[in-house]
């Protein structure tokens, strides 16, 4: 069974298709730069190599036809017809309390999807325009929606709930949502498989540390708190957002500098974080080499990235009372060796212990906590795409 | 020595006289609704009746006149002459980074206040009329400020910076300051001489518990984290304030609501919190009864309410590497005995274990954990005047 994933942004496309059969991806890539000058279509070839291909993608459904174009293209392609692809899995950015999982895409799905818009607003429209073009090109393929909050639905209201007049939930939906949550998923349920033990009775921590980042609560394999909130500016310290802030600061700083709700809204998600406080850059890569060089401010956005996961890991393991796996993910979380073991640092007391060569590991899935550590660390590389051809899979057999 | 204290507001002035040689309480009261119709002055006598005075106190020298007729008065003063005062201990909400303990006022000292008018606007003006006051009522009397913030100014910098842009910190002054703090610092202070500890080498967590509310992390007897921040809002759910939220809300709201900084201010302030969530009341008894009667969301704030300060118990514990000691204080945290326990409820992990029969304590100094709990839980009744009275002869005799 062949399966494509689409993840629709804005401005860009990213495209992975699947034999889920071999489980092998046999192509990937995107467009970028769509409505704007120098859009272009990148791929990877299977030696490895990458490809960019210039064209005019003015529009969605053009950078769609542009990627199954390729699919199929003699030079680059890796199938003979359009009609090989089983279907077509969607990452959809919010589902809103209408999704709790995984559906195969309908017109009263659209609608749905089309009602989330409002707290969505910049990323269910291209989604939509995703999912839209794809029925226009492929109209026989079922499309399946794999949603990004669809995983934390299972948080209990006191965790959801702001503390904000209630009127203003039931109004408007104000509530925590949580993102990644197909990741947290995904490494959830994998480390379970590779710890060889059952998500029942597990109290797992999952920290989803990348550019953006998420930490999640999840007992018996449900997502039970999480924490980027509304909107994905609430949390950890990121690459350029501010993560947990006083809500004071927020209306103080619209009058300090006299600015309005978009240009706040702009400050703490594109000019906040690590990029912010250290004025060097929002790569954690960039940022390690400028705290090696003794930059303060970079040393400063340091050590605020990793107290803050700390802190969220201990909220987290009083939630769940106590904690069983910890897992790293992302690309931060994967890769940098120092990141996990400044969380990690001080968490004796809850049984953490790292083992400082085991943790030198990157991008493979790895224990890196020491034998007799009570709390398994594990690092696992996270795979968004594959969880959505899974979902999609599974879909189709169920609706067969 | 006799030690007046006073606690300023814009439309209030609280007062209490110490007589430090016996550490007794000589007279208390307030006067209330300066500037407004129907103020009054109401003191508690010896024998714990109330006497309610009324008159006309148009501002704050006027009420501090007033106070200091009642204390020199025939019928209920407690002192011949005002020369009997040997000092004015001041609680001043803000001292922003210039004042990292209490301190004798001076000009220069008058002038770093005016200076922390800008991030504490409601605050410190009210405090300055207080000083004014004094200066010109009692020449002689030398004033002590005692800073809500002082406490506080031992946090390392990565715990109160926040994720922004650093100019914004260099240029306004924007960081967590913390609250609270002579409350935290008298309870963590008198809990080590309670056990018979020293605070060197302790890790101690301070829950203040009121209608406002604070978590404090402490070590060596120094604040290292604090949940309330630039402003009181942040942190816990409290009576009428949102504590924590999603900085992408507080646009949200002003968007959809289309109000301004002041209104988003006073409705997370004001109209937020346990009242908010609740539709009930901004008071925990009268949460508690309508929790008896099964009131859906009042249950829903009262879950909030605990969960949000055990999830702070949890984060800062992995910020200290674990605790040794967790004090309840405040008006919630010294008498609820149900928020004391779901609080400490799932945190056996980290080696807390309440006894339920202990914890039936209200409002004295009790240990309410079991005698193998690894974590001393105890109650403290916080005394804020106490301390500023205790401050302030110290410096007297340390300036003598």
């Amino acid at each position: 069974m062949k399966i494509l994933v689409l993840n629709c942004g804005s401005s860009s496309i990213k495209y992975k298709l699947f034999n889920m059969d071999t489980k092998e991806v046999m192509a990937q890539g995107g467009v970028e730069k769509i409505g704007l000058k120098g859009s272009f279509l990148k791929l990877t070839l299977p030696n490895g190599d990458k490809v960019m291909l210039e064209g005019e993608i003015l529009e969605h459904t053009a950078g769609i036809e542009y990627i199954l174009g390729v699919l199929v293209s003699e030079k680059y392609g890796c199938i003979k017809s359009l009609d090989e692809i089983n279907a077509v899995g969607h990452r959809v950015v919010h589902g809103g309390e209408k999704f709790n999982k995984s559906v195969l895409i309908t017109d009263q799905v659209i609608e749905k999807i089309v009602e989330c818009i409002d707290i969505a607003p910049l990323h269910n429209p291209p989604n939509l325009k995703g999912i839209r073009a794809v029925s226009e090109l492929m109209p026989n393929a079922p499309q399946i929606a794999v949603f990004d909050t669809a995983f934390h639905q299972t948080m209990p209201d006191y965790a959801y709930m702001y503390g904000i007049p209630y009127q203003l939930y039931k109004k408007y939906g104000i509530r925590r949502y949580g993102f990644h949550g197909t990741s947290h998923r995904y490494v959830s349920q994998r480390v379970c498989e590779f710890l060889g033990v059952s998500p029942e009775g597990k109290r797992i921590i999952t920290c989803h540390i990348g550019n953006g980042g998420s930490v999640t609560a999840i007992k018996d394999g449900k997502s039970i708190d999480t924490s980027m909130g509304f909107t994905p500016v609430e949390g950890l310290l990121m690459g350029t957002r501010s993560g947990d802030i006083d809500a004071g600061v927020v209306s103080y700083i619209m009058d300090k500098e006299m600015i309005g709700t978009a240009s706040i809204s702009t400050l703490l998600n594109k000019h906040s974080g690590v990029l912010g406080v250290s004025g060097v850059s929002s790569d954690m890569r960039e940022l390690e080499a400028a705290v090696a060089e003794g930059h303060e401010r970079a040393i400063l956005a340091e050590q605020m990235y990793f107290y803050r996961i700390k802190k969220y890991v201990g909220a987290y393991a009083a939630a769940l009372g106590g904690v069983d796996v910890i897992v790293f993910t992302g690309g931060v979380g994967e890769n940098q060796a120092t990141c996990r073991a400044g969380v990690c640092e001080g968490l004796e007391f809850m049984g953490v212990s790292i083992d400082a060569e085991l943790n030198k590991v990157r991008s493979e899935e790895a224990i890196i906590s020491t034998s007799d550590s009570k709390v398994k660390v594990v690092v696992i590389p996270t795979d968004e795409e594959f969880m959505i051809a899974s979902d999609t899979m599974q879909i189709l057999s169920e609706t067969k």
